[in-house]
């Protein structure tokens, strides 16, 4: 095996240690360490022997980096860091906020380029491994629809929208597809199907005291963009319940082809996720495509790219000749 | 839209009607001709307006095309057809004799590097997109097991293997993967399964005139590598249920990623395919692909390249702004 891949980690929320741990299980990697705007004596990582250190000193890193791993949230922190950080090192993301990868792509591909190093955004399963496969099921099968089903998972983006209802104390929100809706894409007779029709939504909520638990349902259920479209469910749970019950983050989801090659043949293709833990697997995904950042980095490929532009070997820790041998 | 990618075929069997069929659907691509070892005249393509040459004619077209797409068999064609036309021309092919993939490969890069040209090889499902998600399974989840199921459908390898048995006239297998078995990878348990325990084997068989259909069964179901190692049915039937109701070519199968991020969560990652013809499906692969090897080509990447290798933006008719626009 050639050299270790240097990884360092910026940000340590879920994602940042679920980055901890995926590099522990990648033999050719090695972690240099966590960068943190918190005092960073105040931050536990999961293994005693991860280093922790100001994020002020990253820079100091810029030799023993190969990869830095951005954790931060697409809302406040990677706009401004991304582009920041591909000045200096090769990147990868999970910037998921689909309507503006484009302006985001371009603004980390210019210091990228100018920097000679390679930034991969937009890394993790939606975006990422589902794009893919929304990718290829229309190249495979031109002639044809995709549907793209999340859950069941816990949304972070929906369970933010309730927490900010008046007379809500604490709570989360569950996305299921219907069973229905798949079982009929399935069958390959591309049906047309509503917002209503694709998903539901569960929201597990605490009161907070003196909340009229009437008035918080009809707030969430008829909430715009959020709720307003969908079958919704409200239930009211005490805070032990949400603690005990509600603290894993489960998602996954389904991207399902159905085309036709010809007038007689129907095919399908279908992918599925099925995650007990979603900013696990999230990290688990940066970690692989991280090698492909080194990689592509040492072959002079410098910018950025997203998971359309990357080989999949280049995702694996074996060479080209025992890919073809093993797994081919 | 850029010009159009010029298509040539080798080899008219299934998987030809099948790639002149794709390339219509594909409005980037034309299709120059059919090239066959037959006598052109006795050839019926499906569209009436598509050219039939001889074989002998095919180095005139040198200029002329673009990717040429070998629809041969693993056994005898493609050994000695891949190389020859590696030399001359881009080419894309289904070579599926697994074990021998690193040989022809090598038999293929050799002349494709020497003479300028891009090879695809082992393009398909399995080897193809299947071998891909083998590949990403292992990447994303290192602490993992991968299993693949085939079918249901009708395997061309054992559907001969019944029709060499002694008394048999007529015949077709169907390999069937193991519901409980499924279900069982799907749970997350990791399970160790025997060959027996993951698929079945389905045939139907038209006797020849005056053959023991007893003799026959035990001949099948006993037969070593293809039949002793599962539990084999065999139907007896007549020639006119074989043709109507078996003439038909589905397939598919399973390959699905079972592993851990840490010690609390376990992962699912799981691709399908369901086929209504096998033949056109593995064709409308190797068009798509076709746009690849045209693309790297004009990138100057030269030799053979298996699915491996490509990016999945190669694939798509459309550019990689579009791309990232609407996909992603």
């Amino acid at each position: 095996m050639g050299k270790q891949i240097r990884i360092g980690i910026v940000g340590y929320g879920n994602l940042g240690r679920g980055v901890e741990e995926a590099v522990a299980k990648n033999p050719d990697m090695e972690l240099v360490g966590i960068f943190t705007r918190r005092a960073p004596r105040a931050l536990t990582p999961l293994f005693a022997q991860t280093p922790v250190y100001a994020m002020a000193s990253l820079a100091e890193f810029r030799e023993a980096i190969d990869v830095l791993v951005l954790c931060g949230g697409s809302k406040d922190d990677l706009p401004r860091q991304g582009p920041e950080m591909a000045a200096l090192f090769n990147t990868v993301d999970s910037f998921d906020t689909h309507a503006r990868i484009p302006e985001y792509f371009d603004a980390v591909d210019a210091p990228a380029r100018a920097n000679g190093k390679t930034a991969l955004i937009s890394m993790g399963w939606d975006p990422g491994l589902f794009s893919i496969n929304r990718l290829y099921g229309e190249a495979l099968l031109p002639d044809g629809a995709t549907y793209t089903f999340w859950g069941k998972g816990l949304s972070q983006g929906h369970s933010d929208a309730i927490r900010r209802v008046p007379g809500v104390k604490a709570g989360v929100q569950y996305t299921i597809p219907s069973p229905a809706a798949i079982a009929q894409v399935r069958s390959g007779s591309r049906p047309e199907l509503s917002t209503r029709h694709k998903h539901s939504r569960e929201c597990y909520v605490v009161l907070a005291e003196g909340a009229d638990a009437a008035e918080v349902e009809r707030a969430i259920v008829t909430m715009p963009n959020y709720f307003a479209d969908y079958d919704t469910q409200v239930h009211f749970i005490d805070e032990e319940t949400l603690r005990s019950e509600h603290d894993r983050m489960p998602h996954g989801g389904f991207v399902i082809r159905s085309g036709n090659t010809s007038e007689a043949h129907a095919q399908v293709i279908e992918y599925s996720l099925q995650l007990g833990s979603n900013p696990e697997f999230t990290a688990s995904v940066l970690v692989a495509y991280a090698r492909a950042a080194y990689r592509l980095n040492e072959q002079g490929q410098f910018g950025a790219r997203t998971a359309f532009d990357i080989a999949p070997g280049l995702l694996s820790i074996k060479s080209p000749a025992q890919l073809r041998q093993e797994l081919l």
